[in-house]
């Protein structure tokens, strides 16, 4: 079982086969950064026309089980979600509409002060607001899960807390490793995971230590710590892989329309652009280098079927429906 | 088994309870008149908290299953249509995605012409659109139904003709028994009904022989002619039962947003309101009469039930879903 926990790549046939070379059986894929609603429905009739025309590489995944029939058929589940809560706007009633469309993960903040939480990049960070609260438990509701992966800590740690089902961050790595404003620290890794959460281990070169010169050697030690300190079953990969992406993507990641400036992000004036990735995973057919690593740092087999997929699947199959 | 083809009442917890009394399995509810995709999701969010509230009374449709559903658990069934395609605006992609929220009809006009095809108050029919005929190919692919009750004549004719998949007039009655502008000519009714569609019987008033003089054994009387005609398994119900709406209402079908005129459509500046029920027709309550009427003018059991619900029932088993 291989579950990649974020990617947003400039998809396109070619990619959908390299997810097979690489043995996804499921991707949750990002549909929205700073998107409206209608914006965000936009991505999603582009998704169903990829699904009309590569019926034999990927299929829409709802639940868990659709991981299965993918599996079954020798092809990728696609699962979406939303890295800001831009797509609700101010109407939690698009809460349940999206959950319908197929949205099965939603960020609170993403880098800013949102409706709902703060982002990792702001100077004060005041925790969830009315509106969080209220969006946390209409998403528990219908099982949209709650993805605080570019939130700020305390607005973290007050959705773990807050909400009824278990959280995620499906893509960062622990800032011990690696202290960059997008990793997590440990109070923030403890409250996801002791409340059943997840964690997905980010290659973005920006989260890595050493950026792109990472070792795989040394992102399979910090998988293999982290799993020691938070329990393995909480662990999964989230690549945040942008392959093939224009500069012009990245670009909008950190401004959308929230300013006229340019903001570089976890970038510089001098590298702008998005980093180039390790050599050791280049795109979605090295994730087999993962588990080869992984096992290199001494994992045993069940802990390595847990981190690429089975902790994932189980995750998925918990929380995206209803509360029992 | 009792499906009514088409209502649009003044939603509330009285409505649905008169449901249960009238007995009905299942219910075609309008979601749009007018609306753009972002208004008519407004309306499917009102429907959620519907369901949320009413768990007891109703539930959301998507398939004849759930009908069985609703019956076995006591409940109606709500199907979601629109009268007009407004909600696609100009994006046939909006067709997938509001599927995928639960519509199931679509009328290609509203007494106008649109994108798709013209309305019966136009003086024109140019017949279906190149756009039309694109979104009916759509539509045969993901299982929205073709309604064209609002259409003019040349429109639907085309429609039935171009149309993969049987089309319905959801709420509509013979001209050759009430020559109203909005009912159907032979030709209509016959193209319809041998390429398998249904036609629902429409007890608005200004459809109805006498308006609300008509009596039930004029109507019953009209449904057992028809039925001679076309073949009594093509037709059921569509009372296009407008209760508890107040006035500004039939203003907002009429004119919606594209006249700053009154248009008084099948009304009359002496009669500008939604005309009275007919006096054994007054709301959900009164499905029981329409059976026992047409027992009284010789349907047999078998027919009966067929045009109370079987019909529907089978025609939305059919063309629900995607096509075989």
């Amino acid at each position: 079982m291989r579950i990649d926990g974020l990617q947003y790549a400039n998809w396109s046939e070619t990619i959908f086969r390299q997810m097979r070379d690489g043995g996804l059986d499921a991707v949750h894929v990002t549909v929205a950064y700073h998107e409206t609603f209608r914006e965000t429905v936009l991505q999603l009739e582009r998704w169903n026309r990829w699904f009309e025309r590569h019926p034999d590489l990927i299929l829409r995944g709802s639940t868990a089980a659709d991981i299965d029939h993918a599996r079954d058929t020798g092809r990728t589940a696609i699962f979406f979600g939303a890295q800001n809560p831009s797509p609700i706007e101010d109407d939690i009633g698009l809460v349940e509409i999206l959950h319908r469309l197929g949205l099965r993960f939603m960020q609170l903040s993403y880098n800013n002060q949102s409706l709902l939480a703060t982002g990792c990049y702001e100077a004060e960070d005041p925790g969830l607001t009315r509106m969080g609260r209220a969006v946390i438990a209409e998403m528990n509701r219908v099982g949209l899960v709650v993805d605080m992966s570019h939130s700020a800590d305390r607005s973290t740690l007050e959705a773990a807390e807050v909400s009824a089902r278990p959280i995620a961050i499906t893509h960062a790595n622990p800032a011990a490793w690696h202290p960059a404003r997008r990793n997590k620290s440990d109070a923030v890794l403890r409250a996801v995971t002791a409340r059943g959460g997840m964690l997905g281990f980010s290659l973005y070169p920006h989260h890595l230590k050493d950026g792109s010169a990472c070792t795989l050697d040394s992102f399979c030690r910090m998988i293999a710590e982290t799993a020691d300190r938070y329990g393995v079953e909480h662990l999964g990969i989230g690549s945040d892989l942008c392959q093939d992406q224009p500069d012009s993507v990245v670009e909008w990641m950190r401004v959308g329309r929230w300013t006229k400036d340019i903001d570089y992000g976890e970038g510089s004036a001098a590298a702008p652009g998005f980093p180039p990735m390790p050599d050791w995973f280049r795109d979605n057919r090295d994730f087999g280098r993962l588990a080869e690593g992984l096992a290199a740092v001494g994992l045993s087999h069940a802990e390595i079927e847990g981190v690429m997929g089975g902790n994932w699947y189980r995750f998925f199959a918990a929380n995206f429906g209803p509360a029992p």
